[in-house]
């Protein structure tokens, strides 16, 4: 039933031949845009390959309409790269690496036109991290929304729960662009380019996140609430009290670290690791990963749950700590 | 990181603990309807048990507000069971057992107090299985919406591919309810007791299937859009002629068999088997299983994908074939 293709891992299984009917008709449409990157379609589950290393993780993030974005805000396509980008950065802050991806759609009449694109945007995203799209559904509704659901593989798992104290606290990347878009369309002006691309087109951290994890990251998530509430829920799985430090903040052009610090659906990576693990991976970092890598803080003792993060120089009169 | 308890596959993790927060707050009250049944719940991902035997499948299935159901025919906990149910029979059509489920809801404010009467009967089904829930997501949205992955574990997994000439087509249970129900819904009129809890509560055949699989099934998938469309569907993916015989369907009191063939959502199995196969396992199986399995027809030449099942005895004017 399966062939090989030179994978450590089993291969996916063919298609499945489909019948006639609209919804099949759909998923055609959506498989001719996808290529070489669909397998396993059209039977009631997809199968998954043995394998030979590592841990299966799973996760499921949904993007909705109105709700995650603007219709007027994004191309189609930047839908679908938007949605997949969110899901998979996941995986990356798990350590892992992208498997496969199952997409089920909620398409209102008035987006029928705009799936092509939206699958394509998918597509981008699932290519780029090397991943199938194994599986998905399509629903009628009256609002447009993508679930996604990414499974990875880990060959060391990292949670949210090992930060120690005398940890680092690192991000990739340059903060504060998702913020910057949002506050510009809400007061009904045109996000600057870079802040507009950073949430319409957000990169999936995966490479960088499956380095720190091999390189002894004792913690790891991705910033989808704002560094400072992202820090304060690693301190809490943890059960450690994170000390960042607004000054070190790493922010994109003219974004104060106040709204760095709140900006949300960052995807970027909030890791923390000893110094010395830090120091093994800090000189030929941004040469391989292409990302920078950035010191923010320190894990600063234990601490209870409902206090785990405080950020330093966030006092505006002057009182810096 | 990991803990055993008695099964053959390793566990699944424990728990992320999770700051403050509105989101936090819907999870742990989800949490808390789930008791033991949630695991692995607060991380960017669930990390899935490495496995001894047998191959992961995967599928995935929406379940929307105003085209799946009505709010008006169902109750909450009724809303969360059949999606739960409509999804995990998807793992049975596979023979695979349910391992473990991810939900993403979409909450409109007008159903948040309803959440935990959907959220126990999403328990109730995921309980009956035997499997654990490992993730999800919360998105506000104007409308209603919960899409189910269920993940399971087949040790012969059994496609829509495999029937061959000769087989019998099989059938579990009575059909006809969900149709009927559909029926008197629309028309206005409360349905019978029995049509409206096959369409209310189905039940996944999680281990009909698995016996399917085990005794030697050739093809099998799950009844979603009506024995008749289902058997194309069959038959196209394994490149066979399906023929049914109408006299032979096991249809429900009062439903017609006309009806019976175009009932979807039905989650019963239709699976292809040899004669000797089925001999097998047909005197103890309704004992065993405490569902009917009912020979429907049979697979009767390779045939075109356009053309994979007929049905004998369609004919309302008597020329019955």
């Amino acid at each position: 039933m399966f062939s090989t293709h030179g994978s450590p891992d089993e291969a996916f299984r063919a298609h499945q031949a489909m019948g006639q009917g609209v919804e099949f008709d759909t998923i055609r449409l959506l498989m001719s845009r996808w290529g070489d990157l669909a397998v396993d379609i059209g039977d009631d589950a997809a199968v998954l390959p043995r394998l030979i290393s590592g841990q299966r993780v799973v996760s499921t993030d949904a993007c909705v309409e109105d709700v995650h974005f603007r219709r007027a805000w994004l191309t189609p396509f930047e839908v679908g790269h938007r949605a997949a980008a969110a899901a998979l950065s996941d995986l990356a802050a798990m350590g892992a690496r992208a498997e496969c991806v199952l997409v089920a759609f909620i398409v209102p009449p008035s987006w029928e036109g705009d799936l092509p694109q939206v699958a394509d945007g998918i597509g981008s995203q699932v290519r780029a991290a090397g991943a199938r799209i194994v599986g998905g559904n399509l629903s009628r509704g009256r609002i447009f929304a993508i679930t996604l659901t990414v499974i990875g593989v880990a060959e060391r798992v990292v949670s949210r729960a090992g930060a120690a104290v005398g940890d680092l606290v690192l991000v990739t990347g340059t903060l504060g662009g998702p913020g910057a878009a949002l506050a510009a369309w809400e007061n009904g002006n045109a996000p600057e380019a870079w802040a507009r691309s950073r949430f319409a087109a957000p990169s999936p951290r995966l490479a960088a996140g499956a380095a720190l994890a091999a390189a002894g990251a004792t913690a790891m998530l991705d910033i989808s609430d704002g560094i400072a509430a992202d820090a304060r829920h690693l301190g809490a799985a943890s059960g450690v009290w994170l000390a960042l430090d607004e000054r070190r903040l790493p922010v994109g052009p003219g974004v104060e670290p106040a709204s760095a610090l709140v900006s949300g659906e960052e995807y970027e990576l909030l890791v923390t690791m000893p110094p010395a693990a830090f120091a093994a991976v800090a000189e030929r970092w941004e040469a391989e990963q292409g990302v920078s890598l950035t010191v923010v803080g320190a894990v600063e003792s234990a601490g209870a749950a409902e206090e785990t993060a405080a950020v330093r120089g966030h006092d505006h009169f002057g009182t810096d700590q």
